[in-house]
């Protein structure tokens, strides 16, 4: 049995930990405290015998990540910090939540902890979703081939589904291109699903206004990366999953996975082979798993 | 008729339209923008033949700041602002409102509306109310007598009631030290409710280890106040009403109040003159007037 925790992988040791884990013949179950496991460290891991498990103990802390990020967006508490260092009075006017439109795309647990919390702000979700069906979490779901006709009602896009298997961008240009003139984009997901170049040229027509990224493809991001000094750009290294309450909701997880395991009874969130990808990328990305 | 706006009150003009007012011979009705009206710029405009109407158009601006002025203490995002300045990938961990307990002072409005969002975090919302009943907007109610035996348990505390009117501080120096040790203080409402000497003599052992603190007794806070530099008392000029949804909001409430005047229906928030003070305040903090 083996955890590989978010510590472990933002100190960057989530490849040595697989390849101890793939060494280490007794071993027959992985509890990832990851929510997705689209990143290459699973796969050599996955073998006859060992099963892996991931995680939604996660959720919590980038739901309150996004609503954090944008309420800052939105407020812009760093004019009134600013102001305090010069002991001086001044107002700023604000934007508000209240009435904004949201798209959420990936309408799984992080989707639906993020739309709980922008719906109590009187904000309108619309959650994007490959499968089908209602969903009392969002005011409307609507399938992925729809995003591009009505991305332009968002006033804030969060990203929070696993990268596309092929690789490609689901912000590109032309999606870009439809977004709200001075809209905020939040990706919590994976740096391979915004086309980059694009999304600067984006920028640079205020669509989107802001970009708050805490996901990059590779990861780290690069030292010469324009991303950084760009006035519209917000960077966090692939730390929203860093709410201090993970650490007890995964070692609860993973004694009650264990319980499970020993007990012969399924466990919920089992990763199959067919949903790892197979090519691979540079270790450092590695460092970005969640 | 008039309009008080929170332009007006924030541009420090409330004390010079309040003359404007008070000198009309026609002024039947005046509607303010702010929720209280504890401050004594109302007072003299309240002669016989002049109606005052209070407004709760502020109150999602209000709650919206409270959220994000917490979540900004509880996550630290100028640490992510610093590393990319520098272009460093810097992780940090962050708390969570998850699991949090929060006291707000003051269950109106304004109380209810930042009990919704913090609920919706996964936050235990405990009210202090003068008048007993229950509220399901709040997990547990409880008189103002009870606050120094239940302020220990809150991680958060938010100030949401109208100054004392006979200027005494809520939290002084003994609600101050029964308060947690790490917790946060949020003042959306009067400086008046707050022992500033004892404030700072409550940080100096993290009780609270952060005051958020958005008004001032007298206002603008004086430029040699020590709260300015304390590095754990964060500053807003009173401009946590300030968020842009409110123009509308107001203009809308005034043109249903203005019929209801016209049509002689009754006025919903009419102020009467038992709920102004009496006593004088310089008049640099009618612009701190909601």
């Amino acid at each position: 049995m083996a955890l590989m925790s978010t510590d472990l992988l933002y100190a960057g040791e989530g490849p040595r930990f697989g390849d101890i884990c793939a060494a280490a013949p007794s071993l027959r179950w992985l509890q990832s405290a990851a929510a997705g496991l689209d990143v290459p460290l699973y796969r050599p891991l996955l073998k006859p015998g060992v099963r892996i498990t991931a995680s939604h103990e996660n959720t919590i802390s980038i739901a309150e990540y996004v609503l954090g990020a944008v309420l800052r967006a939105y407020q812009q508490p760093e004019r009134f910090a600013d102001a305090q260092r010069r002991h001086a009075w001044e107002h700023h006017e604000f934007e508000e939540l209240m009435g904004t439109t949201w798209i959420v795309v990936g309408f799984g647990a992080i989707g639906r902890a993020v739309a709980q919390r922008a719906r109590a702000f009187g904000a309108r979700v619309i959650g994007v979703r490959r499968s089908a069906g209602t969903e009392p979490g969002a005011d409307e779901l609507i399938a992925p081939d729809a995003l591009i006709a009505r991305i332009g009602e968002a006033d804030v896009v969060v990203l929070a589904r696993p990268g596309d298997p092929q690789g490609r961008a689901v912000l590109d240009a032309e999606v870009l291109a439809a977004m709200k003139p001075g809209s905020t984009l939040v990706n919590v997901a994976r740096g391979s699903l915004i086309d980059v170049d694009a999304l600067l040229r984006g920028l640079s027509r205020s669509q989107p206004a802001t970009a708050i990224l805490d996901a990059f493809d590779p990861e780290p991001l690069e030292a010469d990366s324009p991303l950084w000094d760009h006035p519209g750009v917000i960077i966090s290294p692939h730390a929203s999953a860093g709410g201090l309450g993970r650490h007890e909701r995964i070692a609860r997880l993973f004694i009650t996975n264990l319980s499970r395991l020993v007990a012969g009874e399924p466990l919920p969130d089992e990763i199959a082979l067919e949903d790892l990808p197979v090519v691979g990328r540079p270790p450092a990305q590695f460092q970005a798993s969640r």
